[in-house]
């Protein structure tokens, strides 16, 4: 997953940047990187690691000029490697050019092989750069026309901040993948992943950048193209189960509010008699605190989160034995002793953690574990921009619920239903969102991603594929 | 504040160490050390930084021996210099020692400027240092009868490891201040400031260190000491109220349950008409959890705090203006819109950042602000170890409870009772507690602290003390 | 200035570019790169910085393969930053392509415009990336045929190490402006740019790579292609009068003998009465002794060189002044005292070195300073590969010897007659050389030359181009 | 070995003591450190680590006042870890005190273990820490007397700068064992190891510091203080021999003039038939052109030193076969071959290196090789600070020169006698030095010394010992 920022005419536009990267770290914590331009150049850092390492004072005074965009990266496509951090920056016949990307596009296989075909070359293993090679490609004059000309061919998800000596361009692709806001600051505007960057720049939340939207940043204010025409919509679903933070508002809602309504519906469709309710923490808490309101279960904080963690980690390796989980979370077992827990999380991936957290909290003297997880099972990969395993890898993939309820040695398993998840939405309920991971409906370039899923997994587990 | 471990015959001594340290980061964010023996002599590694990222595969590599101790530190005497760093090891007539401390020794001044009258040299500017040539100076041959002989005239709080080519030591002075528990791992022993420290190194926890007990643990077994006499304890009500984790037992109780029973305690004595409890996270969550409990009002996550705080922050620091407080915490906008907000926090230090947290909620549209503090005033500095301001700094020494309230801007204001802090105490409530920097009443040293505090402060401030 | 190695079938190839690039240091200081494939990848690793700060054991663990290619850079075209170091390693149509250049391409600018204006992109600012273009955009496809294909077009100077997953390419300019040398180590070949490379690694010196030659090894062994016709041989005079080390064999002589005969040469041209002759270290030692024999005026070692220049240098700013060459350089005082001293250099640039040394001599107590210099004077810029400066700032190029003579305060200024400088060839001297430095005969790309001279300098300095 | 440096009443005094150290960085390549005092309090920097690699702009910004004291420090006792750097820094009951040592304490071991026996603690292995207890311990009022008193306890080599809050002392031990000398910059002081330093600070060289001789900069000026009654002096002359710059004066000598003649003197002694010199660069140098001067036999520099050696180098272990003294020089093969050749070097430690390079230059293909060593067989270890293998790691301590010459491989060996070690005194040679490396006479201490020898060697090696 990646998280991007754009600042538009800032006197401290790299610092903007910074702050904003560093509200949207939980987007990704392998790289982090800023470009600026003053107008004649453009001036990159682009760095393995955490934002706050990163940047300090004596990088961001490196950094000039009043536009500045920037990435931080946990790697989708590519390898974790320097040469593709990003932003992601180049010269071409019409001067320099850098881009930041949050999605995955799905066709970058196939425009990469026939760039290389015709002699072009690549540095980085990211999708990203094939839209650079496509802009450079254009025979249209101006950079928005040729953004105008290419986008349409990207099969995928893309929010996109571009910028030039003298320009800054934000587009989304027309599903609307990945959120996209636009802010503003005084005469400043902010182009953000999430709307907790424009709080910490304490920059006013204007609107979403919309779904097939490019908007334009220049000496003559800010100017909005949407190039394509009407089309379906298909939010990423799973921003909403885990990935933003629930102070954000990503889809023009709140996460918090949505995420304590899964809590909600999860205790009306899968209840349960119990002493209380235990978060996974941090992603977990909204849910539960729903699923206690609604169930009336008090709620406890009873796993605690180290904060510490995120860093390197050494794990010793000889008398010890493995430690995973447990360096993250460990439980107040004076709360857990003899005790009906009913634990929330967001998702059961591969099955293993889930393993080790309901051990953790029956080593600590439960009596009963009834494990509730806010969304469906996850069942197939995702392919426009998050980090899921290989779908042979997904537990939720390969056996029914009663048999991972035996695996992660739950007394009781439940997860929300797919209809349940769109109780925040009256009519239509699901039509604007992409739920591929729960369903397997790939919304755009289903062809390709069938291919990939089969040539991964054999035709077992692509049956549901359509 | 600090945190000390001590790992006793396991063959990767250091690596638990280590392990232990991070789970007691929370203890001490500015430096850290390990010391190993293995029979012959000591090696060191101190350092300035966080636990995980001072102690890589290489550094812990060369830290052999089955015996370690280690120290994280927030200074509380003392320049942040590498020179102060602890564990600190010396050479003396006996071979090598070397201790990690936590607390803080009243009469250090006078011991060391009796030393230097003496002519002794110091090289750091802490106050454990005295405690090494008050061993050094003592004429008694084994180190323990010089332990035996020097802690009497030592007046303070100390839970001390210590470490010599051969043997591992703990001590705790007689009054109890600051936790220290001992625990086994197989045939090895671990010594913590904290039990979260135990859990995560899968040790199981045994007893306290009783105050006034002096254990040693070398070849022939573990052996237990007690050169005091009967004494009064006086445990730091302050682990209880913010220092320690939530998971921890100190003082032979559960953090999280005392907490939760303040929240409880402050619902009675403090209620008071809302919609929602909103926590301070992290330290104000489970004392949040028990005001609603007894209140029957929602708990809501409405603030959230960014996990990647703690590390090195640039801030910005021309045209962008003080960010303080809200790089740590963000507002959950929707959910405090028009809201009437009870804050539950542990403490007002200087009303700084209360002031700050209490705008970011009424920024966010909170219509009412009702501030609940989960401890009485902080009126007092503390001298045993935990790093408070001086007295003219602490809000509550200077201003009444309105006036406060005032400065914070919040609609109501109302603390905990010193009462009702002992909640958990049937018989003599406090009695075996330190709470001075809520009364005043400085259980050890008195007149070394009232000199202190008056030199500081002038008459007016110390009216109180007794 | 660059240097380039190549490492061929040992298992160890990693470290033996290592110690090759160690030997070669001398040739680039501002970074160095590594990369090396084991029949399946290439796997990289360059950095700002020297050779044996940035290839710690570590680094040199994790570039695998019994195949290497390795790279010092002293910026000549580009800026000094990370994506501007080698080896450039890229993916195109048929794999993986690494690279490492020494020289420089005259019409890179001009390939570059026609490779962007059919939408081609660039990642960095050097010339060597339009090499990398030309191969993937041939039709060929075997990447030694399209080698054949294009470097015809190529004008300039280019000694290059090509790796593939599973093949070494070395290739040399049919003027054979920089050095490049074959070696032998058992079984493993190795390239490199001097023989000082081969005697570090205990390798065999076999032959130069020849000029126009183009040599691959892979698994069927070595082949050597010379796709050019006859053609005019144009060796780097400047790699005898300062580049190369003494103790290579450069263009099949000796540089240590070619150097030592310039001084002799020049005491025949420009005698002059003295008590010692003193070189400038270290450049200048060989001259020096020439100078002494054939003078019979004693050889002194009277300026010490700092063996600890070369790191970064904190120059203070404020109440101290300038320091330049003499953190370098110290004069012997008591040698120096009341003599008369003949002082031999290789060049004078743009004067202001020169002219500190005559004055640390002169400080030193020095009655005269005649000043020799064991080269033509540099009247002309490098565009071969030499990090000179412009026309403009060359002394030469804009003055005659006595007001050079002035500017450096010496008593007497002589430089070395362009016929003495091809001493060591009785047939047709210089022939088989570029001089352009010091005559402007610019044997390939005289018209883009022209053009960039002209645009930097105006008409005035470029009169005696033709 | 070690170098120091002090600075009094300048500005930028942390800058001019960076630039003294740079310019005494060939005294000791481990750790440097530098202290600076400004009027209330000092501060320190000291790191494992070159001089121009630990003092960056912003750790010298951190360094303020007028008054500094530096050292570079090669370890003679104690390990190499950072708590043993230099300067070393303590508080003490007349405030802070800070010191930087060259020379070794011979009584240190016993005056330390009277220290532990009556109770003091040491925090490093440095026999330096043990004058800073002498200091503390002392009964006298001001620090001067302290010195004057403590000093005369002190065997062994010392030259010492200590650093106050207000002022600077420097010391020399009575026989003036290490250089000391004094210089002036405008209104400030410099006191340094040698002259080159003064040279960089462009510092006017005024006087040594005497031999017995305190010097001490405050307030009122500059006062000097002779303690000692009238003395025997011992200059090292291993610092002519091999230790101090050619470019500095030591013992109000010029090194390179001395060195120059013990060439000549070797030519005289030890005379044979030959092709060329050839100095073991960079010590060599001045002796080979004595020995060419006398002989009439020319010189040449036909092994060349590579100049980016003295960082970390990592030296491949598996199938490439140890490099040893090849990463540092280099032969001229073509002005080898066929030749007889004079090798001169400074001195023959254990032989292994020595060794090798005659190796070196018989592969490059030399006919004969001959090796003058311009100094007496080593044949004892030193005790006053430089830093000599144990005696029966000395070849010429076990063989007489026939046996090391078959060892070393030379067709010829010859050492300089001890008396043309003094060609530069007409009276009474050798009376004010100390060669005990080469005679075994060791001025002080002799008791301490032969008990060390003994304990280290066995009887037969210590025989000559008197």
């Amino acid at each position: 997953m990646c998280g991007i920022v754009g600042i538009y005419n800032h006197p401290e536009a790299a610092k903007l940047a910074y702050l904003g990267l560093y509200a949207l770290q939980h987007r990704g914590q392998e790289s982090a990187g800023i470009v600026t331009a003053n107008g004649q150049k453009l001036v990159a850092h682009t760095q393995m690691g955490l934002v706050a390492d990163i940047f300090t004072e004596e990088v961001l005074d490196r950094l000039p000029g009043s536009m500045a965009i920037g990435h931080v990266r946990y790697s989708t496509t590519g390898e974790s490697v320097l040469r593709n951090c990003q932003p992601f920056t180049i010269n071409y016949s019409r001067g320099s050019l850098s881009v930041a990307h949050n999605g995955n596009i799905v066709n970058a296989g196939r425009l990469r092989a026939e760039f290389e075909a015709h002699g072009a070359i690549f540095q980085s293993t990211i999708d990203t750069e094939v839209i650079l090679h496509m802009l450079a490609d254009s025979k249209k004059r101006d950079l928005v026309d040729r953004l105008v000309e290419i986008l349409p061919q990207i099969k995928g998800a893309y929010s996109l901040v571009f910028l030039t000596e003298s320009r800054l361009i934000a587009a989304r692709d027309p599903y609307g993948f990945r959120p996209l806001v636009l802010g503003k600051k005084d005469d400043s505007f902010v182009v953000a992943s999430e709307t907790c960057a424009l709080d910490l720049l304490e920059a006013k939340f204007i609107r979403e950048i919309e779904p097939g939207e490019i908007v334009v940043f220049d000496k003559s204010g800010m100017k909005s193209l949407k190039p394509f025409g009407p089309q379906k919509r298909a939010h990423c679903i799973f921003e909403y189960v885990y990935f933003a933070r629930p102070d954000s508002i990503a889809f023009n809602r709140n996460v918090y509010e949505i995420r304590k309504g899964f809590g909600q519906m999860l205790a009306k469709e899968a209840p349960v008699q119990a002493d209380m309710i235990v978060p996974v923490p941090d992603s977990g808490v909204p849910a539960a605190i729903g699923y206690s309101e609604e169930s009336g279960i008090p709620f406890q904080m009873a796993l605690v989160r180290n904060h510490y963690v995120g860093r390197t980690f050494i794990e010793p390796e000889q008398a010890i034995r493995h430690f995973g989980v447990r360096v993250k979370l460990n439980a107040v077992k004076q709360m857990l002793e003899g005790k009906k827990v009913i634990l929330i999380d967001d998702s059961i991936v591969r099955g293993t953690t889930s393993r080790k957290i309901v051990k953790i909290v029956r080593d600590a003297g439960a009596k009963e574990v009834h494990l509730r997880i806010s969304a469906p099972p996850t069942t197939w990969p995702c392919f426009y921009g998050i980090d899921t395993p290989r779908r042979e890898e997904l537990i939720a993939a390969k056996q029914d619920v009663e048999s991972i309820r035996k695996y992660v040695t739950a007394d009781t398993l439940a997860y929300l239903s797919t209809q349940s998840l769109y109780w925040f939405e009256k009519q239509k309920p699901g039509e604007w969102f992409c739920d591929a991971c729960f369903t397997g409906n790939y919304p755009v370039g289903a062809d390709e991603i069938r291919h990939t899923i089969r040539s991964e997994t054999g035709t077992l587990l692509t049956a549901r594929l359509h």
